[in-house]
C-alpha cells in the first residue's frame, strides 16, 4: 500500500514524522510518501533518531522508492483557522496528501496535524460517502480484554448530532471494526447513562429507537454506560462528538493521574524503589498496554478515501503505527465497504414508528 | 449533628449500612439515627462486622442515644418505579429520613438506595431551594493533587439541561466546594471539548456566555476538557447530567481496568510477585488514593436540606464517610448558603446580551 504521510503536521513535525515514515517503510511492505518541504525533510534525516531501532536506512529506502518525498512549501500555521486555511492554501501538505488519495496516487492519507484542518481538507477534496451526513472520527481504545479493543465514535468531529447520525456512526464503526480490528461480527452499543432500554437523554432515546430498528443488520446490542468503556465487552460504541471527546480525554486523564500516583508512592521509600526496579520490565509492559500509540491513530470515517488522524504529539513510533492503520484500512477498502453497507440498509422507519418504539421504551415510572 | 441514615437502602442493606452508622456514631461527635425495620436492624447487629476496627460497642451507643433506631416497615422494592414508589409508600425509610430533616429532627439524610427514589423523595418532601430549577447530584473525585479534590455536577440527575441550569449548578457547586471541601475561593470550570472560549456544543456555548456574565461572582475560569478531570487544577466542573454520568462511570471503568492490567502483569512471574509483596503497603496506599469511598458520597444540591446519596454497593466504611459528609454539609448549612448566594446574584443578562457574547466567542474560522 502507498501511504501519503503529511510530514509537516503535528507538534513534532517534521522530525518525528519523517523518521516514523521511514521506519514504517523499512518494517512493512508499504511504501511511504512524505509530503512536505523537501529541504526540511532531508535536514531532519541528517540527525539519526535516538530511539527507533533498528534505525531505518533512509538512503537505501529513498533509492528503492519504498520512501518518497513529494515537495510542497505551503503549510498551515498553528494559528490559522483550519477550515479557511485548507481552502486558501491549495498546496498545503494536508491538501496534497488528500489529492494523492483522490487521484489514486496513494491508498491512504495520514497526518498528525490539526484534526479540524484534516477533516475540512478531506471533505473538501475527497467528499462524503453517499448516505453519510457527517464524517466521524473513530478512536481505538485498549480494554481489559487485550484481544478486544474498543472503537469509539464520534470522538470529536460533530459536537451536536442528529439522532440519524448516530445510526450512520454505527454503520461506519461496524465496518471499520470488522475489517480492521478483527471481530467477525462486531457488537455495537449506544453510549448512555445506564444499560436499560429506557435510559438516556432526548438524543440517545431517539437514536436507540432507530438503532433498534436496524438491530439485526448492525448487530446493535442496546445501551452501554461509562462502566463498559474499558470492560472489553463491546466492539463499537457510538455517541455524539462532544461525549466521545469527553470520554477520550477523561480516560487519558485518569490513566495519567493513576500512573502519577503509583510513581509518587513508589518513590516515597527506598525499599519500594528497589522493588520497582525488579518490576521495571512489568511496569514497562503495563505502560505499553495503556499506550494509545500502538492503536495507530483514528480513522476519519465517512469520506471517500482512507484517512488516519493521529495525535498532534505523535512520536515516530506512533506515526509508524498510524501508517500501518492506514495501510490496513486501504487493504480492506473500508470506505467502499461503508458505501455498500449504507446502500444495503433496509428502509428507514417512519417518524411515527420511531415515536411508537420510543414510547414503548420509556421507563415505567413516567 | 444528627444524621438520619436510611438503613434499608443499597445492595448491602441493612447489614453494612447499620454497622457503618454505628461506626460513625462511635468515631465522631455525630449521632446517627437508623431508619428502617427494627427487627432487621437489631438482627444485623448480632453478627459482628468482619473488618471494621475498632468494632463499635452497639449496646453502649444505643443506650447513650448516640445511635438510635426509628422503626418503619415500609420499604421500596428493587423493581419499584422510584418516583411512583416514594409517592405511594409514605412511610418508606427514605421518606422518613427526609421528613426528619424537614421537621428538624435530623440535620442531614444519608442513603445508599436508588438515587432516583432519593431525588424524588427529597423534592417531594423537602422541596427545591428558591431559584433552583433542578436539584443536581454532585460527586467528589480524587485528582493528581491530593489537597484538591474535584466536585463534578450534575453527575446524573438531569440528562437534558437548559443552559441556565448549568449556571445554577455552578452556584451550588461553588458553595459546597467552599464550605465542605476546603478551597477559600473555588475555581469553577465548564466541561467542554477544548479550553478555548469558542469550543463546545450548542448547550455549553450558551452556558459559557451566561457563566462569563457571572464570572466575578462565581469565579468562573472558562472551559475545561476531559484532560482536566484528574489534573487537580480546578475545584468545580459543571456539565449536564448525561455527560457527568459518563465521566464518572468512564473514570471508574478506567481505574478498574488499569488495576486489573497491573495485577495481571505482576502475577505473571514469580519474581514480580515477590517484588509486589514488598510493595504491598504502597499498593494498598495507592488503592486508597483511588478509592471513591473516602470522599463520602454525593450531595444532592438544590433541595431544602442536606442530603447525601452514596453508591448502591457502599460498604460500612463508605457509609461512615457519607455520614461525615452529611454532618459537614449540615454544619456549614450548605442549603442555606446556596439560597443566599442565588438571591445575591447580579441581574441576569438579556437574551440579546447572551447572543452577543456568544457571537463574539465564536471560533474565528466560522
Amino acid at each position: 500500500m502507498r501511504i501519503a504521510l503529511d510530514a509537516m503536521g503535528g507538534d513534532n513535525a517534521p522530525y518525528e514524522i519523517v523518521w516514523g515514515g521511514a521506519f514504517a517503510a523499512a518494517q512493512t511492505a508499504d511504501s511511504i510518501i512524505l509530503v512536505g518541504d523537501e529541504p526540511q525533510i532531508k535536514n531532519a534525516f541528517l540527525t539519526r533518531h535516538p530511539t527507533l531501532r533498528p534505525t531505518p536506512n533512509v538512503t537505501e529506502l529513498l533509492q528503492s522508492g519504498k520512501l518518497k518525498i513529494v515537495h510542497t512549501d505551503e503549510s498551515i500555521a498553528m494559528d490559522d483557522a483550519p477550515a479557511a486555511a485548507v481552502r486558501r492554501k491549495k498546496n498545503c501538505s494536508i491538501n496534497v496528501c488528500m489529492r494523492m488519495v483522490k487521484e489514486n496516487e496513494a491508498d491512504a492519507a495520514v497526518s498528525a496535524g490539526n484534526s479540524g484542518a484534516m477533516a475540512a481538507s478531506a471533505l473538501f477534496i475527497l467528499g462524503r460517502i453517499k448516505g453519510v451526513s457527517r464524517p466521524a472520527i473513530a478512536t481505538v481504545m485498549p480494554t481489559a480484554n487485550a484481544d478486544r479493543p474498543l472503537l469509539l465514535l464520534d470522538a470529536g468531529a460533530n459536537t451536536d448530532c442528529h439522532y440519524e447520525w448516530l445510526r450512520e456512526f454505527a454503520t461506519m464503526g461496524e465496518a471499520y471494526s470488522r475489517l480492521v480490528l478483527g471481530p467477525q461480527k462486531p457488537e455495537v452499543g449506544l453510549m448512555s447513562i445506564g444499560t436499560e432500554d429506557c435510559k438516556g437523554n432526548e438524543l440517545t432515546k431517539r437514536a436507540f429507537a432507530l438503532l433498534r430498528h436496524y438491530a439485526p443488520t448492525l448487530n446493535f446490542k442496546g445501551n452501554v454506560e461509562g462502566h463498559d468503556v474499558f470492560e472489553g465487552n463491546i466492539d463499537v460504541i457510538v455517541c455524539d462528538g462532544f461525549v466521545g471527546n469527553v470520554i477520550l480525554k477523561t480516560s487519558e486523564s485518569a490513566a495519567h493521574a493513576i500512573g502519577g500516583w503509583l510513581k509518587r508512592i513508589i518513590m516515597s521509600k527506598f525499599i519500594y524503589k528497589l522493588a520497582a526496579l525488579i518490576l521495571k520490565p512489568a511496569l514497562r509492559q503495563f505502560k505499553r498496554h495503556m499506550d494509545p500509540e500502538v492503536f495507530g491513530g483514528a480513522p476519519l470515517l465517512g469520506v471517500n478515501g482512507n484517512v488516519i488522524i493521529t495525535h498532534g504529539s505523535s512520536s515516530a513510533r506512533a506515526i509508524a503505527y498510524a501508517c500501518k492503520a492506514g495501510s490496513r484500512a486501504a487493504e480492506h477498502n473500508v470506505a467502499r465497504e461503508i458505501e455498500t453497507n449504507i446502500a444495503a440498509l433496509p428502509p428507514a422507519p417512519t417518524e411515527e414508528e420511531l415515536e411508537a418504539t420510543q414510547r414503548a421504551n420509556e421507563c415505567s415510572e413516567k
